[in-house]
């Protein structure tokens, strides 16, 4: 059967489409070496067509399908898992951006495009497409962008990939070709079927094509780093400046003391912003369209605010703020080089953050010592990326093979009190499969499932993901 | 069986919850008498448990529910169809709003409450609710604009409805109640499933509570009239202003000549913008949460934009924008005070606006005579409001009466080929429902029924509305 199977893909997407064997290495496995499994081939079609062709395929010969971009994926979902038979399909030979319509400030994109390749193309229309996600923008795919709803820096004026999409198109579990391809701003003519398949990980269809929301570029920018005494000052001082500087805001980022020190030792060209040492900083960015002064909006509000802002400075050209922004930028990396760590990508109300912060320190520390609480992220959408180690290197990788269960289990604790979600923009994928369902109400698992089911009753799509 | 289910239905909710007989005519027919049915009662229950017996007891008693709020619907979806058993389930009493938390820019509140008293507990936390149905909002309550995905003139600054909503509360088809009241910025632990009731106007479950996304509160405002010599040139002036006043652009209305003539008509306090007479008006608002210029941005976006502006007035006081805003905000009154027309709330792509308004014309004038037709609406949002009548009173009833489904179909076949919508903002409700088989995809209408088969497999929710 496997031989007929793979003579019948060549059929559909030509020679030069199909992988077999040691080719396939590369696309069984996540990018760090986490996930791995086997497939039966892994597959690249150049159109809709052959994608629904060889969905139609693997559905006569109960075959599995992995959708695929840029493999770029934190949690697993874009590898194939190590039982059953399954192909991947990898979507990056379908890389044309079909219409950049600026009047309508939208374009029309295959999955396969790189995320960087869509920046430009907005850019040479005088238009920003905001899924801020530079640091892999080169690797990742609009595809897997859309599949896991990414989120990244801009959320907090733009929203996450779903809110960028107005139309799609989908090639559906039995291989029929949905064509959504709507760019209308307003239509109410029954189920809003796309936002099925946003967030979905592929496990209800393949999305080939999109139409994506563009915006005016912004002509001005400013970036403040500011230094608080704790997350309580900085959850009360986000609530200001969104008041006083509206959808100008485009971020505001949290950084604790032990991230700082962690860069220091590891990254080069990183520098302490203020003479004096603090607790907790901010990192602050205003853009605006107009050529106004976001300086002086930011200056204002963080003088308004009174004596809880301990310091500030505010980089109006682009190689100070690039310095501070530096520091943001390199903690993972600065982390990575200290040693492992159990990682969270929670959220908690943007009200709560604090507390969580706090709530969570206190609970490790109870039952730990020693330990290395390296708290920063997308404060301004409730989003902390919350890492845990011990201190001492030497006895770190014991501590998180004997602890890493529980550790998780504390936090994710903390996360549900506060109303909050264990994977604010990872999503689930393998990672989180099992463990989503000790935190997540049974009849919503129980509505996911329906929907499943209701889609694509063989289990097909990605299947052990998700679902 | 009846007076054992009403007995029930008492026993669940009180005596004073529970209409039957003449008391229910109010609550059986739509509010501009176009739709009405029969019920076997009007219920109105206070909380969220109550609504779930109410639809166990419907479930057992195989009775159809027909969820409401505020009546307000333009499209029947909230009264119920002429056949079947059935009840009228009124949400009205849950009107209460259960949190403000005005530093994390939400709010938590019931269906019942009206779309006025959110503005007002909004405006009291010094933020911004702006799902802008000023007119209704006296009458409309939240649960039916969620359900509706209610649009109005914010949706170019802040979306429509669905936009707004972080998370929801839902009584299934089956009675069982959802708890989904997250009120998280980013959470990617699965499908949406909130998507899922929002804009389904009842046919997939009752949502009883909301957590709904608050904003910073404007604190300057400017509005520009303009004359323009043709859509076509508003098109792109749209597209210039966006991209120098960015998201501080909040509305973008295109009024034509004739709207203008039936305003002066027919209502009071009406005047002329300008000295001359013009062929397109726009009227374009800025709101600014900086005390900033917004009247400046405007003025040098107009003169930037070169010759094609014919002539333009700024508003920075309130009482000369109340001026021309009176003139938009009248003209579906004068429409009505001349006669009946045949409305049509269409969306299409915002760069083909032009297109569409200048087709439709004409195929419309090909076909028929001395007709009238008012264009006007939400340009910002590619949703125009185009009405035709005969400008000859004496024969417009039987011309109507006549004419309308062909008048329907040349339009929306025009909206078709410019892959637009036949219902931008109202739905489909009884109005639309058969309408949209001819324009919409057979495979997309038929995973619209495949969500419904698998969420109320008994079609007990709000049926022969949608789908």
């Amino acid at each position: 059967m496997q031989e007929a199977f793979i003579q019948s893909a060549i059929t559909i997407a030509g020679r030069e489409a199909v992988l077999t064997g040691d080719a396939m290495t590369a696309y069984c496995e996540d990018w760090r070496g986490r996930y791995s499994g086997a497939a039966l081939a892994v597959l690249f079609p150049a159109n809709t067509l052959q994608v629904s062709e060889i969905v139609k395929l693997c559905v006569a010969n109960q075959v599995a399908i992995v959708p695929q971009g840029g493999n770029t994926s934190l949690c697993g979902a874009s590898v194939p898992v190590s039982q059953g038979r399954q192909v991947v399909l990898n979507l990056s030979r379908m890389n044309k951006i079909r219409v950049v319509d600026a009047i309508n400030y939208t374009m029309t994109v295959e999955a396969g495009c790189k995320l960087a390749a869509l920046y430009e193309a907005a850019e040479q229309a005088n238009r920003l497409f905001p899924l801020g996600l530079t640091a892999i923008a080169a690797h990742c795919e609009i595809g897997g962008n859309l599949s896991t709803n990414a989120g990244g820096i801009g959320v907090l004026r733009y929203g996450s990939a779903r809110d960028l999409v107005l139309g799609l198109e989908v090639v559906l579990p039995d291989g029929r070709i949905w064509n959504g391809l709507r760019s209308l701003r307003k239509d109410n003519t029954g189920y809003d079927l796309k936002q099925l398949f946003l967030g979905a990980e592929g496990t209800l269809g393949i999305i080939t094509v999109a139409v994506l929301k563009l915006f005016p570029r912004p002509q001005s920018t400013a970036t403040a780093c500011v230094a608080v005494a704790s997350p309580e000052v900085a959850v009360r001082l986000l609530a200001t400046i969104r008041a006083s500087c509206g959808q100008a805001l485009s971020g505001f980022e949290i950084i604790s003391r032990n991230c700082l020190d962690l860069v220091f030792k590891h990254i080069e060209d990183a520098h302490e912003p203020f003479k004096k040492r603090y607790e907790w900083y901010l990192l602050i960015k205003i853009d605006d369209v107009q050529q106004s002064s976001p300086a002086e909006a930011i200056r204002s509000a963080l003088l308004n605010f009174g004596g809880d802002v301990l310091t500030f400075g505010i980089a109006c050209d682009a190689r100070q703020a690039e310095l501070w922004w530096h520091l943001r930028k390199n903690i993972s990396e600065a982390q990575k080089l200290e040693g492992v760590s159990i990682k969270h990508d929670i959220s908690v109300p943007v009200s709560r953050v604090a507390e969580f912060i706090a709530e969570a320190s206190r609970v490790l520390r109870n039952r730990f010592v020693d330990l290395r609480i390296v708290a920063f992220g997308h404060m301004g959408d409730g989003n902390i990326h919350f890492n845990v180690s011990l201190l001492d290197a030497a006895v770190n990788d014991a501590f998180i093979g004997q602890h890493e269960i529980e550790v998780n289990r504390l936090v994710y604790q903390v996360v549900q009190k506060l109303g909050g979600s264990i994977s604010a923009e990872h999503g689930l994928g393998q990672l989180k499969r099992e463990t989503i369902r000790d935190y997540k109400d049974p009849l919503e698992l129980e509505m996911m499932r329906t929907i499943k089911h209701a889609f694509d009753p063989g289990n097909l799509m990605n299947p052990g993901k998700v679902v």
